[in-house]
């Protein structure tokens, strides 16, 4: 099958990539369409070790099921981490920290920007028929900016702060903003204070934002920078959410940590079915995220478009 | 009066101070045995900027109270933030954090390595008579311990390792081991080690200390070295307790700090109640933990002993 690989840091666009087999309780899907995350342009950049198919963000259709064929034909979303359900994380109910987990385009598990991949059966879920597939698309990243409001109860009144507004940003913004609480955005771009204006979303400018103000503090942005303005915009026992990885080791002040009491906590994976939901009740716009689509084909193209400033979603498709 | 007085990072031994005045509500405390903290040496190397009289951990006696005449005689331990009442961390409930604090010798208020000093009567608490000084001094470091567990629930289950067995990381693990989880302690040196056995504390090497193993860790060493092993020590979606100050900025990886989805949260000053009612009902041991007592004439050779490796309490007393 066609596909995009990834292999010594250079993506390359191959077509003698093996269908993958469907393990024991896992299907064969056939993706529809995919999207490309930051997270992808990371590994491409080497920041974790990867070899294979790419991609994580998918909507498809299972196509072979051996193990339960009522799910062939059905239009599916996929939990990325297929887990082992018997070790210590798994069984304390920390599934996405499976200690043998492979991960979907990340870790020992081929990808979606091919033709097809494999996932468990208890990964998938069922996507309601009124969903275009480039809406569905966004379970993943939507799921991961829910993953922020389980791990840090945002009360109405909490005055909360994010720090970037490109792809992952937006939809953080927009879940936080579902809350009720006092939210502002940090944007540098243009067409990310356009869109968050046009939510309603207040954008704040880095270089005027007030110090020790806010309870709850996101960084996406992966940048030393953006780590800084979310500290500093914190009060004293405020909490420091890191939502995006960093390239290589930070520098910070842990003594200023300690004065401040402040929590810092990092947030990956998140929960699927609320996403799902969210989605389905179209509580959060995903349609102006989308900044380009491209086949397969093109996929080099397509990579090259996600890494500019200012874009948001690029859209994967079969040729 | 005669203290032990701090100036461009030198410790001196000054006669010539004069007593502080007590403002509207405060209280003119003659100092009976204070203690040395690992926060006074790190002041000594100039880790913060503070120039004056040293010291925080104090018991006294109200010599002289203008505001209400009742609490004269009284022998009382202080918390050591005075705070204005008013600012938003005040009326949020969080008095320690106070915009306009000043801070018992550490911050625009002279300390307890003298004579006397002043704070006001809503820090003091009265030490009960059959408690003597020697115990009552451990309050505050006590009550800093205590603030640990307003931070983080830890319960009976958990297994928790404390990274550090010095002056403060004793008392975090006896008030730790109160809570009943499975607790261990690294500890460095034989007389750290032997203090926590015989308090039925269990050892560990930080060589061989099983990896991502612990649901909850705390780092009293206040270095590089040791809030890496307490990090490694941790499962997925464990909790980093930060219970020292670093000097300088440190660096962290905070990819694998995203994907673990590790909580860091800095811990400061704690409730003094509890730490009093802790020494009443002696459910903490404090007499082995003292290492040497000093009179603050001699107060230079007293921070020469509280500075080396392995040495738990020095107190000091008046002349």
């Amino acid at each position: 099958m066609q596909g995009i690989f990834l292999e010594n840091n250079t993506l390359g666009i191959r077509n003698d990539i093996p269908v993958p087999e469907p393990d024991f309780g896992e299907a064969l899907i056939r993706v529809r369409t995919a999207g490309i995350c930051s997270t992808d342009l990371e590994l491409v950049r080497g920041y974790y070790p990867y070899r294979g198919v790419l991609g994580h963000e998918f909507v498809g259709e299972v196509v072979h099921s051996p193990d339960d064929s009522s799910w062939e034909g059905i239009r599916v979303v996929g939990e990325i981490n297929a887990v082992c359900g018997k070790c210590e994380n798994c069984l304390a109910g920390r599934k996405t920290h499976c200690d043998n987990r492979t991960v979907l385009g990340i870790k020992d598990r081929s990808g979606a920007f091919a033709e097809f991949l494999t996932l468990p059966l208890d990964n998938l879920l069922r996507v309601p028929d009124n969903m275009p597939d480039e809406r569905a698309v966004f379970v993943e990243p939507l799921a991961a900016a829910l993953e922020i409001l389980e791990q840090v109860p945002i009360k109405s009144g909490d005055r909360v702060i994010v720090v970037g507004a490109g792809r992952l940003g937006q939809l953080v913004a927009q879940t936080i903003a579902l809350t009720g609480c006092t939210l502002s955005v940090v944007a540098r771009h243009e067409s990310q204070r356009r869109l968050l204006e046009t939510r309603g979303i207040p954008v704040m400018d880095e270089t005027n934002l007030p110090h020790r103000n806010f309870d709850i503090a996101v960084d996406t942005t992966g940048s030393p920078g953006g780590f800084a303005v979310a500290r500093n915009a914190l009060r004293p026992r405020g909490t420091l959410v890191i939502k995006s990885t960093y390239a290589g080791a930070l520098q910070v002040d842990f003594s200023s940590i300690v004065v401040d009491e402040i929590t810092v906590i990092g947030s990956r994976c998140g929960p699927f079915l609320p996403a799902l939901d969210l989605l389905a009740g179209e509580k959060v716009d995903t349609s102006s995220l989308i900044s380009g689509r491209y086949p397969i084909t093109n996929g080099l193209l397509a990579f090259e478009h996600a890494a500019r400033s200012g874009v948001f979603k690029i859209l994967l498709s079969q040729n």
